[in-house]
């Protein structure tokens, strides 16, 4: 069964969902259509690059991925469709797909040009549902688009070397359910840049020396829990997508707090590791 | 493969829609369950009737809609199925289904009366879903109920005409997730009596003088981004579902702000329209 | 087609459940995936239990169970797989299921064990997945562990009967989408000590003499609307799923308030049935 999946700031509440997968359906009626998030933060194309950037992958190839973020047309906002490593994204040409691809070469980007299309105020169901079903259904790119060389690039986002190669210095580029801290340093960099030296993080007015594996990584289980840390302790570690992340073991931004509370970290606020 | 839909006011934490759907699926075992929303505000039907209305139509004539919201039985609150422009809803008598059908007449309208059922504090769980799935089965209504005759209206929620026939006075009927601000005020009514005068929009202490067809509709892109219209600019616009939309360019209701919280808009306030 | 149930604390706007989804499909492309939560509290294991222990008896026999709350892998939190009531559940040893099975004793229960797999900060991904993906192609709980007889129970949740069993000392174990508040007294309990007894329930200093069956059980239909109960009055009632529950007839928590804020109960506070 062909799958589809959505990422968008929709919301849960409204009809925009529905309806999307109510025109999928109406297509395809054997298609899985799977929610990656409605929840991204409205227009904020780097969260939604890192959600779907982090799930995309663990879909089988030729899962075709609509992005509904920021996507009214325009001459500054062309809507695209790309190939990537054997997946295929339909959105706008607002930066988000060379945030996803920015490891990896697109395979071919088309500029999406339906005839007789209705392009309203509504276009991920307007125009990317079409081009998702068309794709989903072994179409070619070719006949919904033609071949396109300008994709947004945004590159503000990566960390940056200084210091004669002794600091990284990062951003927070996401906060997670749990509160927790996701910076734009990557575990490859970090490894790339360290030579065996010791290190400490700082973060406003917080430091650390050590970057765990795992949560319960700070833990050591042969202390009494009176004694060992726990929750309501701060940790670094490398998370599963493989970024520097600060953490609060078993927060809850709804009670104790997280590290985005604690530490008073915000989107965009600057993370530092400075070897030593 | 046959679809239920489902809006409700159930939330998403709760495990009221999960039951629902293993009862679906223990049911019918190749059915899609699609989630239209949850996140109906308690016991709001206008705001109900708005989401399922702009989203039934997208899916395939035979699909069954059940809509979960105020739905304990009484004398006062039947429950009732109802055909409808070829689709199936399955919900209680208080005014929902008549504001989602105010433009179609219904095709049959039946009293749910499903014996030795149990009635409890769940109806959606004991005795919509086992309409739905009868439904979907291809089951006939007559089977499920007998014929009623007694949709309860509400009709408070439309605009009026004053000022002989100078001025349309509607209300805020749903905010949605950026915290744009929509009327009941259709574009084919203010079409209707417009004949083609200028108008004025009076909303607060806002006015305005032009509709856009799409959000991008007020930025003039022959101007620079510095001296053009943007993010933070409030509009009117007709928005994807046919209605008089306040909205502010690129809102987030949770940093900058949306039309509810900028122009001071709630639901059931006022917005006005003067033709000059 | 099998089925695949999710209960986490995951939220729903990180990549978490879209990578979960990703994975299980990209391994069992014909399988359900149903959302049953995810939106349990962070950490906590009463709530998910609540939830999961009222929805998974509508699913048919076979479905299996994952359970994405407090999953890292310690010394003191094995990850198990549970045959209980023809279901199947995968988590951690961290009491969940040992109070979703608080009543049925558990067919088997194993301790996880799969050669070569990672076990990073996402076991739910890296282990649970693909234990689930085993039992619902029908592969057999010992492929994937061994026997294990240690699971952790959390019994601190039980209603005390006081006083020579005129008194029934209950707790708040879960408080709804309507603010309505669960305890943990159960109606087989009630009966099992009332003897036909008048009663009282005492709730900060709230009092309540009745328990309806249903929450417009409250209302007279006899009188007029101007003078029998209705929205905004609180009531007890044995909810569906069995409990007595403290509800203010037709809640809403944005608007006017739910039993939790106009009754000013919180998780875990006492609620006391007096037999007079």
């Amino acid at each position: 069964m062909a799958i589809i999946t959505l990422t968008t700031d929709f919301g849960y509440k409204d009809h925009f969902v529905g309806a999307i997968k109510g025109t999928i359906l109406s297509d395809l009626p054997e298609v899985h259509v799977v929610d990656i998030s409605h929840a991204v933060s409205p227009f904020n194309i780097q969260e939604c690059a890192y959600i779907l950037k982090n799930a995309y992958r663990t879909f089988p190839t030729g899962t075709v991925h609509i992005i509904g973020v920021d996507s009214e047309l325009s001459a500054e906002n062309q809507h695209i469709a790309a190939q990537v490593d054997g997946h295929y994204f339909v959105g706008a040409n607002n930066g988000v797909i060379s945030l996803i691809t920015s490891e990896i070469a697109p395979e071919k980007v088309m500029e999406i040009n339906i005839p007789n299309l209705n392009t309203s105020s509504f276009p991920v169901l307007d125009v990317f549902v079409q081009a998702a079903c068309h794709i989903s259904r072994g179409g070619k790119l070719e006949v919904i688009g033609k071949p396109f060389n300008d994709l947004k690039e945004l590159r503000e986002f990566e960390p940056r070397i200084t210091n004669n190669g002794k600091s990284i210095v990062g951003n927070v580029i996401y906060i997670d359910n749990y509160g927790n801290v996701i910076t734009n340093i990557q575990k490859s960099l970090f490894e790339a840049y360290r030579s065996g030296r010791d290190f400490e993080i700082s973060a406003r007015t917080n430091t650390m020396k050590t970057i765990h594996d795992s949560y319960n990584g700070i833990i050591n289980y042969n202390f009494d829990r009176s004694q060992r840390k726990g929750p309501g302790d701060a940790l670094a570690l490398f998370n599963s997508a493989g970024y520097v992340e600060l953490a609060i073991y078993k927060s809850d931004l709804n009670t104790v707090g997280g590290a985005s509370t604690l530490l008073g970290l915000n989107y965009r606020d600057t993370v530092t590791i400075n070897f030593l």
